[in-house]
């Protein structure tokens, strides 16, 4: 059960309100989101709504058979839209596209996709400058530093930061420089993570892990809403399965479910999912297809000396085709 | 390395061409398909290609990296297309269509889904006789009886017939009655079977087996070309992965890695992928966007009543507004 | 439901049994197999047992809510023993141990591998004649002449046989020179040939589908034994997982899962469970442990000669030394 | 290749071969633990061992062909023992058990659980006071409160504590009450932890990801090596299939293959490996016959009241029975 609270709740009608659902023995917690109040309640037998629901300070009540509560579309029927300012938005319609290299590498490297960018109309650059890695003695990314400067052109050139956050100890330092959190695979049931994103007011964009279920995304995402932050996309990238002709195998069906089962914004990551150039931008098109709200995908300026996923990055021309390509296949299924 | 031997090749040509094969400790093997005789050689270490190719009677030669050999595309860059008569082929540039019930249930079902289709201008009619099922207590399919019926009514409206065969003792029975031989997921590696299939003239479907590599499926269609028979199609059904949200994972990037691959002409099957009703449309447009050259789909007249696999069956409204999406986003695929 | 048959049931009775199945609205099923006559009744609602247990010429009746009737331990407590003849028994608590090499190869292997077992008092050789590849271009096995030499050797010699049987075809000339019919876990869904294998009365060893469920390997022994034959085995031998160190992932825990769901005996296949000769002999020992009634092991006489699964092969002083590894901890078990 | 230093070399030794390790183009990291210092060298091309091998200051030199180079059994052949103190070792020949609740409750279970121990001669008690939760609605553990009371009645009866630690910022604060770190699953590949654990001197026992390779494994043990901690075991706790009749697949094949590996101690936990109660002593027993060098397992003083994880915990008596049998089946196989 979710209750809405009113904005104007006042403190008496709060406590009665929790005093009512005591006696029902309703278990019930409060939620305070960057957009308002609601309460969780899991209820411990039968009991009649509308006990609750005429009280005063309540704006709306609703059963959630879920599991996951806030995240459900039982009780938010209308997509949740992500503001990103300068008029970028996620999930209202219009195919959010992020590029960028794996690991953010040099300032001539950001200044180079940059103008790519810009001149694409692409509004949101990828990079990473924490990288988790299989093995200590690989490169691990730039840093705070890298972030600075990813962040600086980024921002003078009217571009949004998304990186992956890999600790607890990172988001403060990095909240400045960053306009959306990623929670990368291996950091997806990272439940700490996750609570200290919860707290911040910036978008978060939770990668499904390498075998977790759908179910579990969304439950990671439920950490992120309880602990007061509905900026929320979902990504799917791929799994983990015997199939070894691509790194992972990009699990597409996981979009249509997940549009249906949450009012959140989904994205797909087509380099992740399969891992090889060429077949990327299919299975880009096939994303959005199925119901993507953006797409996120690597790309390099020379793939070939990239410091990690080369094979997976795109060239600048292979992209351009890719963006008008996604676009015209956007439009057709908002056609349909 | 593959020959492809001239169709005027006299006896006395073949015979120096083995010789020459046996002095360069060339392991061949003479395939004669529907088309043409070639030889598949397996060299056991360097030689000269010319000294080979100059001889009278070859018309081609190639050498062949990937174990498959046949169904490779290095040695036919050209999709093979395969006709089924009556203006209806698959794999020239046109979106094959397959539908129907899950398994043919009585006559007058056959009838109504014959009408479904004419309306719809659907050329190919889908439908098990024949159906393997986990346990020996279910419904096990009409049989022969029932697929005279389904031909019967199918051909008299110039409609063709694909159905599963389970083994190598029904093929000749079911010969005149069938126009696309479907190969299951469960029988993907039946090579008894395959190689019976191989020496037919009918054109045939394998499906990738419910744990089957993309590898092993190009090995599975080898062994029916190399048995005789070019009239090949792959199908991608989804595979057995940890997540239990869907019925398998449809694994959609295998078809661009297939249509790399091999020659053959590759199928998606969406409602396997996914085993529910309403994914089944997005998963059927991603299919085509990520380079499908046909779809097979299960439809009902009353999905509720179905014998089997009623919870992914489309209903004829559904699926009508589906065959229209489908045919757009491959016009849209042909303009990229 | 079960319905165990008096052995002297006469006609009159039985078709007074049925009338009452009938009336009761019992869809009923009768199994004669190759020691008594059963029905497998399954209910379409409420009755009373009595009704049914009272009647002349019924030995026992049992409810078994599990969807696979004939194989659950629910109506039959007491394991199945298999009889090989000569005093050989699978599955009266002597450890069964099955030993050869993939393929047979030649005469010369025969008679070594013979004698090796002999000296090591093992009753029992595998090997394949049929050998499904997945290359129609790999060693295919040496057919019916190769089991014919191979049975004649180990019938002099007291020695059981086992060899794959791939297709119903192959059934029937086989039949003289078999022991046990191995199902390969390629075929563990081929339903035609499990029902063709109710027929016969040779004891069938059913391997677990590479990607197969315990559920459904239990369903496929249900094939077998409402076809007719009760005397089945079952066999472990690795599932298809992401893991690559190794060529399967032995699912050991399948072992006390499976003799807890039914009666029949219980087979480990190290060899290809791991795929690798060193890390065999452990998991040999650990399957015994988890309560396997026997382990069915690769050997070879020179393995870095052997036509296939080389690697996994064991060398005869390797199988030595685990033989009495093997009996020692199965008598470790017997005392637990 | 790995240089073992003297623990005497002074720092123009040490300078010097840091310069003949750079003049020889060898990227040279150099590794401070709690027991010794090394030099991980990764060279870019050939060069000649004894160049550096008589250099003074040098107590050993090996080449590591392997990705994870410290923890790897290349470089050294001795098994790692983790002494406890008290007494208590792992990996040292005697099978080290540990017994415990999921989560710690109170401090009465505490106390009858450490009275079991005891009673049975367990050294060492498990019991989670933060837990991993899917859901972020459910009990999520005592806290460091519930740990002090853990770690005050073990330590009063000689019994060694090993407990869960979730992220960086615990680390510190559980130091004191703490002698074995757990890295659950879902934190196998959170680096940053791993990278701190590397920083203390405590023992670290790293549970495999449940979707993660037995490599990955052995690279998240090279970062808490490499971070300066040597004191590390592996856990084998199941990994995520299709099989459903298991909570999930425990892969004892990763115990022989993870001892020829690493010099690292192998543990094997049947308790989440299987999920289901009555399968967990015969994979326990399994497990240590594939060669663990010990158990970590559930038990509770009432299964049916636990907090979690409550249908995988052993009643007391059975565990008892278990211990019993663990303990033979060890001198069994020492015997081998």
């Amino acid at each position: 059960m979710i209750i809405q609270l009113e904005k104007n709740i006042d403190k008496t009608q709060k406590e009665k309100l929790f005093d009512k659902l005591t006696a029902l023995k309703i278990d019930a917690r409060l939620i305070k989101t960057n957009f308002r109040e609601y309460i969780v309640g899991i209820p411990s037998g039968e009991f009649d709504l509308r006990e609750i629901g005429n009280m005063p300070g309540i704006a709306d009540i609703h059963r959630v058979s879920d599991s996951y509560k806030m995240v459900s579309r039982k009780w938010k029927l209308n997509n949740t839209v992500i503001d990103l300012g300068d008029g970028i938005t996620i999930g209202n319609g219009e195919l959010a596209i992020m590029a960028g290299p794996c690991a953010i590498e040099s300032e001539e490297q950001i200044i180079s996709i940059v103008n790519h960018l810009k001149k694409n109309n692409i509004r949101i650059m990828r990079g990473g400058v924490y990288k988790p890695r299989s093995s200590p003695y690989s490169f691990r990314g730039l840093g705070i530093e890298g972030l600075k400067l990813f962040h600086k052109h980024c921002s003078e050139n009217g571009i949004k930061v998304i990186t992956e956050v890999m600790q607890v100890s990172q988001v403060e330092p990095m909240l400045d420089y960053v306009d959306i959190f990623q929670v990368g695979a291996r950091n997806s049931q990272n439940f700490s993570l996750l609570d200290v994103l919860g707290k911040t007011d910036k978008p978060v964009m939770i990668k499904r892990g390498i075998s977790g279920t759908i179910d579990e995304l969304l439950y990671s995402a439920e950490y992120v809403f309880s602990g007061g932050n509905e900026k929320i996309m979902l990504c799917e990238r791929g799994i983990r399965t015997f199939e070894r002709a691509t790194r992972n195998t990009l699990d597409l069906s996981a979009i249509p479910i997940l549009k249906d089962k949450t009012h959140l914004p989904v994205i797909v990551d087509p380099s992740h999912g399969v891992g090889i150039r060429n077949y990327v931008p299919p299975m880009a098109l096939a994303g959005v297809m199925s119901g993507a709200d953006g797409v996120i995908m690597e790309i390099h300026e020379t793939p070939e000396k990239a410091f990690s996923d080369g094979p997976q990055s795109l060239y600048y021309p292979q992209a351009e085709k890719l963006y008008r390509q996604l676009r015209e296949t956007k439009k057709l299924r908002d056609h349909f």
